[in-house]
């Protein structure tokens, strides 16, 4: 309780609300990044002692509104105690807030109670069960790209589209709401192609191989990849191994006017940036429900100017999708989408039993696509054949090529060696990296697991050996990973080593051998155990 | 990539899976505090570079299990580019995290990647649409309770049981899981009535008046009460104003033998811990659920020990209840679980069309409840009324009074001084704060909202008055908030104050009238225009 005696100011007698220029000039702070990356959530630090804070009622987790140099943005305030952290009268932005003011340390900034994002009503009648129109998901998903939404409403928004709960007219509402969130590229052809797998199978980089297949074979595949994620590597972080991948958009384009192709991360293209930020509660929790993951694939490659997708689904008992009817539900669904969005898709299901080629992080991995280009008798035949395969679909989408030629064109282009001289382009000209793929310096720690008993390879579970390989250091230590020495079907010998673990760090090691030594993701029985999977192709 | 030349330490003959001890010992990192108020997330500070960090692929937003002093507490890490918060080789946790450690600073601690959360398997059944038993349930909770739970996780927890999605069985087994997770009070008597509102009107403070009503007729009622969370006032907060609040449970158990009763603050107690929690993703959202709030509600009661409970839900359009039909429908939820439960539970419908009472703001509400204690002319007759009516109601629990007898009895109790004198015993044994009621201190910032034309008040809304107090400063400056001066249903002349806003700070005050410059929260009309609402009593 105050002790200043009660006292009626002269405002009293002013009964019209107009804005009080003592009263808003009392919450100028001066800005200060606070150096904490807290991903993609937006954090305001203020100090418990802060006259606005107190003045406003401020509590821990709701949300402000701070305006600077002309900008606004939404941030969760968090109460510091601390004035090294921030003091009384700064207000603290953590790293990626900060970046989006474009100012520097000690500007002036006001902060208020911030409104409810414009799209809260929408996401409240999606959590009430209703159906959303396109407006409403526009709504949403700019709040969404423009960070408006705190972590707690973007959960919100991800569990309530959740399993059924957008039908397909909703799935192509969010899919054309989040093209339109961010920028779209035209690359001013007729047939600009692209290969996307779903994910979920470690070591699949069959991009790097049909890249510069069907760029030898004249069509336009600008392709623009992710880095991993929870994975032990991306395309990116692959292709990162052997040339550079961070490029601006306009060197990119030139790359592929003149290649016909690149591999480069997607992340500078500012693509669909609403997908990147549902992302960073949807693998958290690992919801990838139909719908989300339909569109958040679809609105990218949309964005990127594809005419023609290959869609790479792959099914196993440790893949993403676990049954043919599942598949053939998503597959359905993409094709709807698709439609509707003027995208050709020709959706091919894999076999996702287990993971692809021998090496898991990206050294490893980029030793493979390269011992493949190179047709050496050590590349890895799975991740040759299902490459040729998928580049085989898409030279298919040529309207001078006839049904079935494609996989025939696609091999001699392989083993011709053009398909090598033009990867060997395309890394010339995003800047290529020295690395010996005969004889990669791979991380000096390692430790091998073999097999238990003599038998067959029955199983290897795709999701342990990608923990394993995270836990080595892929794809942060980038010659750090796993290295298969069998594969399903395969017959081993007791003690016979079945995979060998390299990381750059003792620590590593031991987190690595700590998670094999739970299960290390091979069962060793007989011929007839190893699962049959049906695949289209 | 990293230019050491390939080697094949001595480890890698090494094929079993054994702790290393060199490995282990790279995770060990000193201890600190960061004063930094997360709320209820657990948020584990770390360096880039810490080798921890690169060591085990960590990524901003992926949990981490801190381990030290014996204890084991799971943390939201967040990456950190600054010395001066954490530097290599600390570990940096945020405020309520580094209490639960129970050691100082410098205390040395280990660090692993998370495993998820034991419960995680039934949060994703619940996620699928399943239906979860008591052991699911059970799981969750204690999860909850332990803080193993990221906001994320309690997020989609919080949307997946939202609405419908638990059935009544499902809710009781919630009620009972909440209750098992925290301590539970006995006071070793038959007869322990409590009172408890679904909340949403201000100035609805009835148990101040209540308890010291049915504790003079010597029923046992040991009242603890929530702090404001976005309201302007909780109970808590109020009762602040006259006396202390925060007791240990031992002492809070002495003034209720003594006394028949007490008004003091639940946090202390430890009931039902799991709901303070939730209520941390469930506020920001403003989600409130029937489900969610049935177990709340009923798991806090039983843990105090109660053994009879009124309910008060109060309906009118801008309250939590907007119909009858829902009204009922959430009584009979009530019942259910009360029934289930062992709980004699009686559900009262009120009136929820405006605040009740005049003030909104602890020191304002303060007021009017002394007022009606003292038979004060200026009492707010609403506030009396409903207090006398629901003390009735909890009155005829006992055996020995007649169905209808219980209002005359809490009118007879009130007017003769008695609840005045017990609420003065419990105030001096609670220790009392010096308040001149008659008199009250009022924050000595203030404005006046008139009526813009001469009418019939129509309409207040709830939720608007609610706003602009909390706006003014309130709960956080008691003797800050909105004072009354006309209800629904009276007539005013032009220019006739309806409410006065009383402010403790410029910024307040500022902040206030923009709230009450968009919306008054009033609206003047004619005498047929206030709505109707049906009530049971």
């Amino acid at each position: 309780m105050r002790k200043t005696a009660p006292q009626i100011p002269s405002e009293s007698q002013d009964s019209c609300p107009m804005p009080d220029k003592q009263g808003a000039g009392a919450s100028r702070l001066t800005l200060r990044q606070v150096r904490i990356d807290t991903y993609h959530e937006n954090v305001a630090y203020m100090h418990r002692d802060c006259e606005v804070y107190r003045a406003e009622g401020f509590k821990a987790l709701s949300k402000v509104e701070v305006r600077a140099n002309g900008r606004s943005i939404l941030a969760t305030l968090n109460v510091v105690d601390d004035e090294s952290i921030v003091a009384c009268g700064e207000l603290g932005l953590s790293k990626a807030a900060f970046a989006q003011m474009g100012v520097d340390d000690g500007h002036t900034s006001t902060v208020s109670q911030a409104e409810p994002p414009a799209s809260i009503g929408a996401l409240h009648r999606k959590l009430d069960g209703e159906r959303l129109e396109l407006d409403d998901l526009r709504a949403i998903v700019h709040d969404i790209a423009e960070h408006h939404y705190s972590k707690i409403e973007l959960t919100a928004f991800v569990v309530a589209t959740n399993r059924d709960e957008l039908d397909r007219e909703e799935v192509y509402f969010l899919t054309e709401a989040m093209i339109e969130a961010g920028r779209r590229l035209d690359w001013h052809e007729h047939l600009v192609v692209d290969k996307h797998c779903i994910g979920g199978i470690p070591g699949n980089r069959t991009s790097m191989l049909i890249v510069p297949i069907v760029a030898a074979h004249g069509m336009l595949c600008p392709k623009t990849s992710s880095r991993a994620i929870t994975s032990p590597a991306g395309t990116a972080d692959t292709m990162e191994v052997l040339a550079n991948v961070e490029l601006p958009v306009e060197q990119l384009a030139d790359i592929v006017r003149k290649h016909r192709g690149c591999l480069a991360w997607g992340g500078t293209a500012n693509l669909s940036p609403a997908d990147d930020v549902l992302i960073s509660v949807e693998r958290p929790l690992s919801l990838d429900s139909p719908g989300q993951m339909v569109a958040s694939i679809l609105s990218k490659k949309i964005a990127a100017g594809s005419s023609h997708l290959v869609l790479d689904i792959p099914i196993g008992p440790t893949a993403k999708v676990r049954s043919m009817p599942e598949a053939q539900r998503l597959r359905r669904l993409f094709e709807y989408v698709a439609r509707r969005m003027n995208l050709s898709l020709d959706v091919v299901i894999t076999d996702g039993r287990q993971p692809i080629g021998f090496g898991i992080g990206p050294a490893l991995e980029a030793r493979d696509v390269m011992r493949v280009l190179e047709n050496d008798p050590r590349a890895p035949d799975d991740l040759r054949q299902k490459a040729l395969r998928l580049a085989g679909r898409l030279i298919e989408c040529s309207p001078d090529v006839r049904g079935g030629d494609g996989y025939a064109i696609a091999r001699d282009i392989l083993d011709s060696g053009r398909a090598l001289a033009r990867m060997n382009d395309i890394i010339q000209a995003q800047g290529s990296k020295s690395f010996d793929h005969n004889q990669p310096e791979l991380a000096p720690l390692s430790f091998e697991i073999q097999a238990p008993a003599a038998g067959v390879v029955c199983s290897i579970d795709n999701l342990q050996l990608a923990r394993i390989a995270r836990f080595a250091g892929a794809p942060k230590v980038s010659n750090a990973g796993v290295d298969l020495m069998h594969k399903l079907g395969d017959t081993v010998e007791e003690g016979a080593v079945l995979y060998r673990v390299h990381a750059g760090y003792a620590s590593d090691l031991e987190f690595a051998r700590q998670a094999s030594s739970k299960s290390t993701g091979y069962e060793i029985g007989r011929k007839e155990d190893v699962p049959h999977v049906f695949v289209e192709f």
